[in-house]
């Protein structure tokens, strides 16, 4: 269970950065959704390095590839393994880290845990394991497809370093225009120039990254450790270099009053509730409102930078360590998809665990 | 699996506000730690409400008895049932509750997902669960007392509303002297004048805990779904009201360089590695380093408030909703407790799954 | 999860046969199902010792509490506390056990397991916590009512000792008329004497159950390891004094040729297929085929017996041992109620779960 | 969680007989076990089908590749992917079975279930998805061999139709010599000609599997509901066609009295308890002794025959079946190394699982 995450619709992500491939064997998945391997691919391109100056320049096809579970182009309710071969695998860039554990980097503690470590590209501590992630939802995105019409998981940037959106100037559209999936375009060309300084400098910043998802319906979460937002929280936490995670309001819940911080309700002429503020980020109790559902996480910069660092070698010894090769200077581009993948893969997962349960649909009618 | 976490040490907790009883099945226990009711119980009088004016005036002796899974003073590895018996049910406080949603609260998303609710006291989602995992947390402590000798598990408040402590006056010893478990003697004067006004006007305010673990062994944490700050963000996003968590650097690390956020490593005098700095909050790559672990969350603020709020009824007429009686202007308070008894649980818990796939101890020497 | 079992109605049981309590935390059960102290009270009574001569005469009135979960007689959807005090603790009778070990019963193994057990009446390993077993499949059997009307889930003995059924004289209604619940009088009669002579002579003897589950839908089971076979055998399997667990044809299936063992199929009046035998037992390829769903178990002779034994104490002397006090010459015979209890909490179990993924029904149409 | 065994040890095995590629992802395994693919090959090719004239003629190569966790001939302690490609896909052998159902296959019920299935060499329900099993209990031998050595798993065939083996002839040394891995050599010469007989006739029959762990610790199982023998039988009822699985004296307990199933006990020579027999399997309350853990379990003939059985379409039109191409008349002689494979992975979880809550070794002492 360490590896895999999920209730019914149960990820379990498998390979290292270096080794022969990489992928996810995806459990529970709903018969009947239509997949084949180009609607995966669609989304593994996203995520995809080499595409612009602002992401590593380690160049892989990154080609999914369907093992299982499908059938005549749809799936049939048996596991499907995704497979994605890594092809570039110029493990010599890396050859000082075997030696030399990278400060704010796992190489140490894999290496004080197991006693065994794959040194190469960052064995399994790898950003390049979130390619699974970014593959398996690509299953879920289909079958909330198949299930909720309509539904919508988006996610993009609101921080990079000292830099954070104006929400005033919020744009979907601009979402996809810009290399960052910033959806403020005035933010997308300050934040050009401020990373290439950065890449330029061999140095690296953070992230925030927002994910919504519109469409869902009310009643999905399983109170009291199941919860949606727990489930999204240790969802979004298990992503490489994230530190934060926030619901709605998030950390700022902290210093607002009870009065500020109220959804007032209404009902809608739909006859379904509606509210006046979104402060919740679509969960109460541990359950969807039918509202979006926000939330948001920060990632670290990461440590592979050019700048020595203080640290030891695997003897004990002192030494410096600069991290040259390929690399990002703000890893939360790519984080992007990653967030997304994961959030289709929570809210499919809690739809089939209401439908256990419950049954299809909320069960409790207002009005 | 609804309401359980932990992968060997397993909580499931159980009841609600006003009915019967409540409790904590825990299983996976080790054997042989010596446990009575009176080790429990120090925790629980801790979070008990009704001590000061700041936390709800309804007073339960919340004595917890210990049904199973201990003989002669020590546990013997079968589940211990941990009940607390509810003697204080004054529901008529409540009535206006049954028929009204009160904004922010779980009141209607329990009907919405489940069609019926217990709404008593806020059935299953009142914050009266929260003496289960203090329960719980009370046996998780006396275990790591037993396996770990001198690890320690503290919280205290680092913010409440708009006011955040001075870290230049942190001072451990000041944690035990004022009502909020506040380090910081000049922040606990302020609080107190500040909540006092909040709680006369019937209003409430969020906060932030921190929770530190001192002394857990480096090798902690299941890359890549189970790792320890995964584990550690779920559990406290789980804690009702509950929109925010942070491992280190937190979200703040979105806004830090790759320079800046690096821990330097550095041989200590014991043979152990030691750390120029603990941005990481002691977890690197989801597996404990031997610093601190330091993680962090934010309480949202009660919707039980005396201003009038507009909602609806369950027949969806339009209403306003004002809670009287019993409520704490600031929850955050008594959700000190229950942080350090979230994060007793998951290091207990990590400690046990570390020992079954590695053995003791981490594996790796360095030097 | 040690001490649970189901993945969706997941019960968890709890208790020693000696201490205060003991009871089963029922997770995942439907809202909204009818359900009070009594309709639990009704399966355990048919369980309960003391009720005429071939049963332990310790007399315990096993009255079960509901602590939580249900609102005005429906359950809500959390979890439901299900606690049967114990008041009959005659703990003087088992004085010796505390220092020998009886051959054939587990308290070798929980000692060298756990270097500690609770040795009144057997602590955890007593029959006694099948109790809680059969209080969870009172609530099973509750919602199976609610979601599939006219399901039946019966068990009866077919075997005491050397004495089988004639299954020409197979009598559904004959199974309430005596104590053993065997499907044919003159079995009954038969095995009455002879259980009189092992219970007058101090000797115990082993027995077959099997459970019928008669009206459960085609699609049941989630291959390849939650086939619905593998999860009643687990259940039966786990049940005190169990060493063999058949479905269908069972361990015969091997004697069997392709010819012989083919369920031959046919289409139905009402358009459901239909099979001219049923050697699989309801089930193939680990999922129901809407035939009647045949599960058998074998429990072995109690080995609490008055011949003594040789045996060792704890301190590895050579001793001799005799129990006396309060036995079952048959414990087969109390096992009828648990066994059908472990049915229901299957069946209910993969239903929710074959929801989840697949929704309501099966998904597939003939004709 | 639907294809996935183990607690810790976790096991999910993927894929289709005619797919692309089938394998299993194994999480939890230890760090610093010695693998590599030789390692599993040689399991791998006791079960290969067409290595005489009484398994299917099918001929895989059945090549393992470690796609991941392993680096420089050792285990790291991440998820071990291990992938078998599907070679020979002769489909058009199956062309009848797209459109009618096989009495006592799972065609039918993967069709119910889900609406779609597979048809190719029976799919997911095929017992090629067995060599996944061998293939993960490859990587179980090798963790057993470094954490318990001298342990050994060993399986052999004791029933074939109507025909059992004499135990008074029982010898170790013969299992590896026929065909059938039966240790009676007079069994094996009849048995030769008896299947000859039956697979002319193009006929089939059924078996009985045992398999034996010697050099187990005391001390593995974790009641109530994650017991060794429940581990075991649910175990071995997963795998294709089994319908009985038996722990020591199995369904046959029944027979016996208290008297005669008694193990009475003794010290040895070595200070560890040592009983005069083993009624009990090696298993008592769900924990192992220390003795031979005893397993059995009955595979029915398979459904795929010459003889013309009555059956229907998938329009519900009456219709025959025959089934040519390839297969073998008695399945169970692959099972005996896929019921070693089982073993071996239920062991070795239930060691992890013990060293989990207890620490290594039993921890109770005798004398």
């Amino acid at each position: 269970m360490m590896n895999s995450f999920g209730h019914i619709f149960r990820v379990t992500t498998w390979g290292e950065s270096h080794g022969p491939a990489l992928g996810a064997t995806v459990d529970g998945v709903p018969p009947g959704v239509a997949l084949d391997e180009a609607m995966i691919q669609h989304w593994l391109d996203r995520r995809k390095p080499g595409q612009n100056k602002y992401t590593t320049q380690r160049r892989e096809p990154d080609a999914v590839r369907i093992l299982s579970g499908v059938y005549e182009g749809e799936t049939t309710g048996t596991p499907v393994q995704l497979m994605i071969e890594n092809t570039d695998q110029r493990s010599k860039d890396y050859g000082d880290i075997a030696e030399k554990f990278r400060p704010g980097h796992a190489d140490i503690t894999y290496w004080q845990k197991y006693g065994i470590r794959d040194p190469r590209g960052g064995g399994r501590s790898s950003a390049r394991e979130t390619a699974a992630r970014v593959a398996a939802g690509g299953i879920a995105r289909e079958a909330l497809k198949m299930l909720v019409p309509g539904i919508e998981v988006r996610g993009y940037m609101t921080r990079m370093g000292e830099h954070e959106i104006d929400r005033s100037r919020f744009d979907w559209d601009e979402i996809e225009r810009n290399p960052f999936w910033v959806p403020d375009a005035e933010a997308a060309a300050t934040w050009a120039d401020y990373l290439d300084g950065l890449r330029k400098a061999g140095s690296s910043v953070g992230a925030v990254i927002e994910v919504v998802v519109r469409g869902a319906p009310a009643g999905l979460g399983a109170p009291i450790y199941a919860k949606l937002d727990t489930d999204l929280a240790a969802a979004m936490m298990s992503i490489n270099a994230v530190k934060g995670v926030e619901i709605g309001e998030g950390m700022n819940a902290a210093c607002l009053t009870g009065e500020a911080n109220a959804d007032e309700i209404y009902m809608g002429n739909d006859g379904k509730p509606v509210f006046s503020s979104n402060h919740a980020g679509g969960i109460l109790g541990g359950i969807s409102t039918g509202q979006d559902i926000v939330c948001r996480f920060a990632v670290k910069p990461t440590s592979s930078i050019l700048t020595p660092r203080k640290t030891i070698t695997k003897t004990g010894e002192p030494a410096e360590i600069v991290t040259k090769g390929r690399h990002d200077p703000c890893v939360g581009i790519r984080a992007v998809p990653v967030g997304e993948a994961m959030a289709a893969c929570v809210i499919l997962d809690h739809l089939m665990l209401h439908r256990a349960q419950v049954g299809d649909g909320p069960r409790g009618k207002i009005g």
